[in-house]
């Protein structure tokens, strides 16, 4: 039933997470690919002439042809877009699309900390979209911005989230070990990571240590009260593709063994799961306690990329617990965990124009406003 | 005057560590290398067809045709041997060279928790050496054991000495990034480390959480009363040749800023320094504040690879303070930190027959006995 | 139809090519996987126990707790047997295994150069397969050897195949730069393959000198006459994970323009492609004349790891033209070779008490004897 | 006797090239380093400053606080100028300076092929400096443009010439593995080199090609008579930080068995080693035949990096000989190769103003124009 399909369009439609999200939205159940976007030396050409294409493969049959325009809402028709725009324009171009009344899910960071722009984590804090209502009465309009977190911060929070519901997380302390493709194309020299290692990417630092809080935060439906958790990080840059390793010691409030910790992350499931949305998980978080676990390249692409993967779970004689954390950073860290909230906002009906449906029954691909009564 | 130099072996000569302390001994301004000993396979060999050379450049001419012997006290004559054995081994074979009278300084994990034999940091803990009195009279002899520690401790606990001193370090979050060669050869598979990380090294984390603790303890001359730090070690694998980075998280009694700290790591010293000893770098501890430092390949040989370069001092708003320590693990922690014990050891008149004299002449700095009194 | 599924051991099942076999077979519409054979420590343990797993994900659940057996006729029943054993033993197990009446498909190189032994590329040469018949004869039984070419044989010679059938390939001058896994598990050291390269693998230009010659040869039934085809190869290992590149400068007797060598690569087709073998790709040489391509990471898993990506064609001023080559070499190179050889005799019912079927007509899946009356 | 030394300028002081030729000049006999320049951001920085330096250690501290300057004759008063600059902006700019009357020696491709140009790697063809006066003539003034070649044609053209000299060298198939710092920084993205190698560096190709005929012909004053040496080369980057390896396969007009090749490779000597300039290896080709040899990181240092390495020396049943060749990229292969080019002009006597003249004293060498009697 293509009719139903939403018509969702990518801006930054040719870096590293563009190419990703090109690849989820080539086939998926509930949107059409519609847009392609690009900031001005690509606008124009066809996809497969202005993309520098970095994945194993060639580029999708169904978008090699298609041409690629500008980053703009006039350009641009979809009631829904994910940006994956560069931090350097994200910022106008989003607050653009906002204005022509768009749901935009942005991977930048740009508005991640606006007061009413919800930062989601579909499993954590699908309640935060409550938001969105707040926004469009300041906006006065149907369009809004919701955000995905920075990649790290993905995968770091999906981790406390279980353990800070049960037994709240007060304090943590952070090292992470980030693969390159983290700075996307071209990024980090070869020179730099040729036996080599950096403690150093620009800004990484402080969204670690802030984005929690807001993630973790209640909401009263018009703003966010950040949660009591301290977050210390420090972060590397290693010669390594994809999937950021992070190494978490924590202290929480009330005492939790390794294996309640097992257990909590191992059980956790949130609205994704609930709702089957299509690029949701069956389990975000998976426990593996084999002792040399997790690995980056073995591990990242645990379910489609989608879930974390913890390991080395034990009481820490300075704070109490420790964990080691996997996430992929351009799947769940950025294209997937975009897609994901994109699929959480057309399963709530917060996409301009698409009620939500009956939703996704078993097996089925319709869509998830399938039978809705679609307004202009 | 060759006359005065002290005869020194090396026990697993054709290892890693055993090749880097060839080229450490081959132009040695106090110690004349005399003896190449290795495990059964290498002994009877020409050391430059009994080594597999892994160094750039090629096995030093003078050590080339030199019969590589059996580790034992009757194939090995030198009063002082250092050891780069294999754990598997080395514990057997250096309690046996003790048993015959040598000074032996072992690299290898065996003995470094005895209750009377010194793990030493040359520039924190010489005074540690009292306990080769009490390990003498034990044994009955002028043989004893002086340990090396762990390539990951020696530069964890160079930087948290001269905090310690300072201001009590009460607990340490530790999280380590370690280099290929802190496995020996072959070592760690390349298919393990091509695009991928381990978060596990066996044992290595017991280690980096219990040495530091004697190592800061306070010597009686009979026994070490342990310091009462509590350190908290993940250890990870990554793909970097030399040079093992560590991100420590601290909390001291008394308070230290981060220029406090910066200060005190600038300006520490000991006695390898005072006393001039060969290996000793100039300044053990360099603070490099740069945004991206320390990195392993640019910082590692600071100081011949003997000092530790710190950055990434600042606030830890969880424990207080963050370091970012690197440190080269095959030099300073391994083969030229075990030479600089047998110097410290030579420079204090402890190698059996060796009082700390005159020294070997000219233009060689005070030797290991300048203006020492003691008859043999 | 289960039931007409053939029975298929792997000798070797542990190792990196066993495991990809393992993968491979969880699934295969033609062939059950009954047996995991392995040396002596992995006998007698679940197989999720006895293999240290070095693919992503997990070991699959159907053979997770499926016991490893000796790797002896006596132990393993199949008709079917693919060998990913070590050379080192490869020759006599395998020995043992056809003169108990099995076929045995080996991707070790001691049965190579038998002179009844066929050395088979699908695509090339299946009609060298008519020495089962002389090899049965000799041995008296029903039972054969048939091998997989060397990893980085099978990638030149499905390159030169196409060009010798038509201009008849004279000379060639060949580099190789080869993965890491070439070298199996543990294979080589990390420290050899950081910021390093090896122009040595040991027996392997040899290999590449020879085999093309068998392989790209004359059958008449009783023996092989060679092709006068000359190579000289000089093999470089290299810090990829998978894949193998091949640097070819060839010289035809008749001439090949750049053009018309692409036109008869793409175009090249074999009896996997007619018969519609499960492993066969669609397209086995993918030629992709991008002006940096072919590439490891982005083009290895072309066709499933079973095509070859040809890229670089051009003249070449002293020998006529260039490729460069790129093949998948712990598939197409070994694991999947040796199933497609396996499948080749499948399809020729050469497996014993499994006659040749009617096959596997469009969409199904029941197998290359469909229908056949199966004899015990 | 600093008031002898050659006032030298580094023009593109900035990058990798750049930093290595500082580190050279930072402590050289002949010549003084007095003047940094480099283009438009950098200019009127410090030099600490305006580089972004990636070698071990710090920026030496003669030139810390150098004030770098624009390159530009007129902000530029050394009569000697070492040109690093990119080919985007070196041809007009080195031709300014040798407008201007200075010796300028150029790493940059642009005026290589130049009729008048010397093309010069100095133990081959320091007689092509006989163009020099043809230059002098062209311009009417002291100033003149000498090249140093391409960095895999330096290294290629080192292991021909002595093989060439003796039996003449009529064709050669040549596969390159080129480090990642022939790129310079930033050069080539980690994401591209992280388990992937690439078969194409831009232009590169032909340079390898083309530059040995010139280096290798003959000079008659006027021009270069190129020599019939037919060069086919395919080139890979490859993961690797310095030391470009090269597989040459070559036919030559009269017989070279391996023993006559190692022989006059290893014998082979030139004018910088009868004049001994200070950059001059003792001996400019060193052959290993040990099995697994060369490798770029344990050889790429010998001689100082000025040394190239030759092994794998056997025949090639295509072409005649196979000789693997290592040469360090961006010492002998730019900055020390360059600096090699500068003191064989110094001691000719062909920086404008300073004739060969007695040299810089004691302890030094023969100095540039040792017993010359050559007046300004």
């Amino acid at each position: 039933m293509p009719t139903q399909k939403i018509p969702v369009a990518i801006l930054g439609a040719t870096g590293l997470v563009g190419q990703r999200l090109v690849l989820r939205l080539a086939d998926h159940p509930w949107f059409e690919l519609v847009g392609l976007a690009a900031s001005g030396r690509s606008a124009g050409r066809p996809y497969a002439e202005a993309v520098d294409w970095k994945l194993p493969g060639a580029v999708p049959e169904s978008v090699a042809d298609r041409v690629v325009v500008q980053a703009d809402p006039g350009a641009v028709t979809a009631p829904l877009v994910l940006s994956a725009l560069d931090a350097s324009v994200a910022g106008e171009v989003e607050e653009a699309f906002a204005a022509a009344g768009r749901a935009v899910v942005s991977n930048a960071k740009n508005h991640r900390m606006g007061p009413d722009v919800p930062l989601v984590v579909p499993e954590i804090n699908a309640d935060h979209l409550a938001l969105v209502a707040a926004q469009r009465a300041r906006r006065g309009g149907d369009g809004f911005i919701v955000t995905n977190p920075n990649c790290s911060t993905i995968a770091l929070v999906l981790a406390l989230a279980p353990l800070h519901a049960a037994a709240h997380v007060r304090r943590a302390v952070v090292s992470t070990m980030q693969a390159s493709s983290g700075a996307g194309y071209p990024g980090v020299p070869s020179l730099d990571l040729i036996d080599n290692m950096i403690p150093y990417i620009g800004g990484e630092q402080d969204k670690i240590e802030t984005e929690p809080r807001k993630i973790l935060g209640r909401c009263d439906g018009s703003r966010v009260e950040f949660a009591p958790v301290t977050v210390s990080a420090q972060v590397h840059r290693v010669p390594v593709l994809d999937g950021h390793m992070i190494s978490v010691n924590l202290e929480t409030e009330w005492t939790l063994t390794p294996d309640d910790a097992c257990a909590l992350l191992a059980a956790y499931r949130g609205e994704p799961q609930e709702k089957r949305l299509p690029s949701a998980p069956e389990q975000p978080i998976v426990v593996d306690m084999r002792k040399d676990r997790p690995q980056p390249r073995l591990d990242r692409d645990a379910g489609r990329g989608m879930a974390i993967v913890v390991g080395q779970v034990r009481p820490c004689p300075v704070l109490g617990l420790h964990l080691e954390v996997l996430g992929h950073n351009t799947e769940r860290g950025a294209a997937g965990g975009t897609l994901l909230v994109a699929e959480l906002l057309a399963g709530r009906g917060l996409v301009p124009g698409f009620a939500a449906g009956p939703g996704p029954g078993p097996g089925s691909g319709p869509g998830p406003g399938a039978g809705a009564e679609r307004a202009p």
